[in-house]
């Protein structure tokens, strides 16, 4: 049997109405447009049945959000978007949480530390990258990267910083000659690891680890397994003490990255890290149902489709071959002994069976910088699988917004992206 | 005060469960991807003020749906996209309403006209296109219009055609030399027109207008206001006495056709349409509320996306002012009896400032044939518009689902688009 709203709203008291959920799991796909979750579909699907497999995203699809900034465009960056979606108000491209004046908006993280609830930042990037950053810090401008991380320690509620746990990567801002913030938040009780090794010597809120220079390495060139899962797990497990509950970010930051790249091999490996911090997060909320998971993105990058060259395919056979990213790839083939080993090295990475005018282009690229490679590379992959590329920037296009949970049903059909924040930003005011 | 499902399902008991509604309105926009309606939108969006306003179709989303055939490929075209929709059965790219072995599959129009309901088409393509074909026909081949056309006539379920009104283009495929289907069907008893000022004399059931040799003009080239709407409001008209209800089909079928051509403002043009048809059908529901509207696409055409060039810029008001369709452009630039004369329309029909070097390519192209220049057209509209075009196919995007009335949240979520066809065939199954 379905139910239907409408005809139930009439019988219902409104006493039945759910109490806010203790905690909240916001989970951030940068750049994650809705043809990035058909792709990943079809990338996943085990082709030998009929029927294509139904992934994570999909079952937890609820809604549709347009992403649009408070600026003389309809297509947001990463850090308008961020804002949005960390204090349901719009602003312009590269703010990090200020109006077009500049002043300040509180994030709901602000508010959740004031009214006593902890809170998270995971991140495959550096943590004071954009989206992250909307959540802990104020700035005119994105990439005062500085800046950002200084008010991550400076930047106070009740005594102490914004976030209780924050694990990405960042080391080349946060422990600078100028300024060592890793110390500051030692002093501050933190715990601290910039190792995967020990990322279990973080025990008890407050903790940070920074695994990563700048950002972690991506995933489909990583030799960490589910990265984003791993840190989403010790988020969750430093998290749940929290008395008053959490708030927990988790920004699948490289899908963006590969988005700007054009490279659909480094796109999907980013789905697949993201789908299994999802799966930990879904199960989280198994075990813990007062908590909300919800799933969107900021926006779209590169103008990614299913089908190129009039043809009706799009082949993610040819994906799944790609061993690593069209960065990666070019990398390794500048640095190829000679144009027969760049050659063998690009059959083996890729899979790929080139013209021969093709191959030509390609050893003509590794005579010139590692992007006209890495282009040439992505462009070669993209041609193969039919994928379709129109930008190297972001789109207009609205995002999916996904959730699970009691709450679930809040965020289904279409809404505006600042619409997601106000919602969680009700919720949490509601924090006992 | 919103409703959560999960916890309400306990509360009520089955016999709360809806009746099926009497009256189904399907409506398909072909080629008519996600990106179409964020596009809708802004193209939409009264620039002047700050918020972006939402649209019909804003409104009504519930959900998305997988649109892949059964086939070796993940796109799908039109036809195995109708088999899908109308029967609730994949086939392969080619079908209407037949299996991968030729053998006809049963269309919920079949079944819907067996069970006493009456049925009606709508389309803005000839009437035997592809995706009204599957509701009615079944064939091996979407390209045998003749017999497809002939089987409107000779498939008879209880001594009737399937269709109990039909209205759209295609007096070539029904008035042949070999064969007067129009004198057949109104030796059955069909009213008969084929001119828009005499719709007013189909007052009942049977009915069948053909409007257009072929197609129905592009809305953006038509002197018919709301040619869709129109077409819809005398459907529902006419079948509204029906006593067992009804199911009646409406196509935006060129939306797609305009994503073929790239064509960004015949697609906005094509989605107006469309949405007024909408508004119709909405209305309808508001007053007999036993009536079920849902909306969805057979796919995506073109890889359409808002960005293009690295810019994050999507310039719907350059869309706008595009005053016809790059077919007609073209043939109008052809026709004009000078090269300044052909700069003259170009500037008056597209209101795009060229630069030397776009003009003399528009010049070059003028001396070659109507689809170079259409192509080229297309391609200015584009670039100054900052539209992104990825194939002159279709794509594996997922599409929207939306829906109106009592059973919206029936399709809420994310499903396959043969689920929609079992839904609605349930409910049809349940015709008393
Ligand atoms: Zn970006
Ligand atoms: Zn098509």
């Amino acid at each position: 049997m379905r139910l239907h709203l409408l005809s139930l709203s009439l019988l219902l008291a409104p006493s039945l109405a759910l109490a806010a959920p203790k905690n909240i799991i916001y989970m951030i796909g940068d750049g994650m447009g809705p043809t990035y979750l058909s792709a990943y579909r079809y990338y996943q699907d085990d082709s030998s049945t009929k029927v294509v497999e139904s992934t994570i995203f999909d079952e937890l699809w609820q809604g549709m959000a347009s992403t649009y900034p408070d600026d003389d465009t309809y297509v947001t960056d990463s850090a308008a978007g961020a804002t949005a979606l960390a204090t349901g108000e719009k602003s312009y491209n590269g703010a990090i949480s200020v109006n077009r004046q500049h002043i300040p908006i509180g994030s709901m993280m602000q508010l959740a530390k004031r009214l006593g609830k902890a809170n998270g930042i995971v991140a495959s990037s550096q943590i004071n990258h954009a989206t992250p950053a909307s959540f802990l810090a104020h700035n005119k401008s994105r990439s005062n990267y500085d800046d950002i991380a200084n008010m991550y320690v400076d930047y106070k509620i009740n005594g102490r910083p914004v976030a209780d746990v924050m694990l990405g990567g960042g080391i080349k801002y946060f422990q600078r000659k100028d300024r060592d913030l890793v110390s500051e938040f030692k002093q501050l009780g933190f715990q601290y690891t910039d190792s995967w090794q020990q990322l279990d010597t973080l025990t008890q809120l407050p903790a940070l680890a920074l695994l990563a220079e700048t950002a972690l390495p991506a995933a489909l060139n990583s030799s960490q397994n589910a990265q984003l899962a791993t840190l989403t797990t010790k988020a969750l497990q430093l998290l749940t003490p929290a008395e008053k509950g959490f708030v927990l970010m988790v920004e699948g930051s490289q899908i963006d990255w590969c988005g700007h790249d054009n490279d659909i091999a480094c796109a999907m490996a980013e789905m697949d890290d993201f789908a299994k911090a999802i799966a930990v997060a879904k199960a989280y909320v198994d075990q813990h149902p007062d908590t909300l998971l919800i799933i969107t993105a900021d926006h779209e990058t590169g103008g990614m489709t299913l089908g190129a060259a009039g043809e009706y395919l799009w082949l993610p056979k040819v994906v799944q071959k790609v061993k690593a990213t069209g960065r990666s790839i070019a990398t390794q083939l500048k640095q190829a002994e000679s144009d027969t080993a760049a050659l063998v090295l690009w059959a083996d990475l890729t899979s790929i069976t080139l013209t021969e005018e093709e191959q030509a282009a390609l050893l003509a690229a590794r005579q010139q910088d590692e992007k006209t490679l890495r282009v040439l590379s992505n462009q070669l992959v993209a041609k193969y699988s039919y994928t379709g590329w129109t930008t190297g920037g972001h789109t207009a296009t609205d995002v999916a917004v996904l959730a699970y949970g009691k709450w679930r049903d809040d965020f289904s059909g279409f809404q505006d992206n600042t619409q997601i924040a106000k919602k969680l930003i009700q919720f949490i005011q509601q924090t006992k």
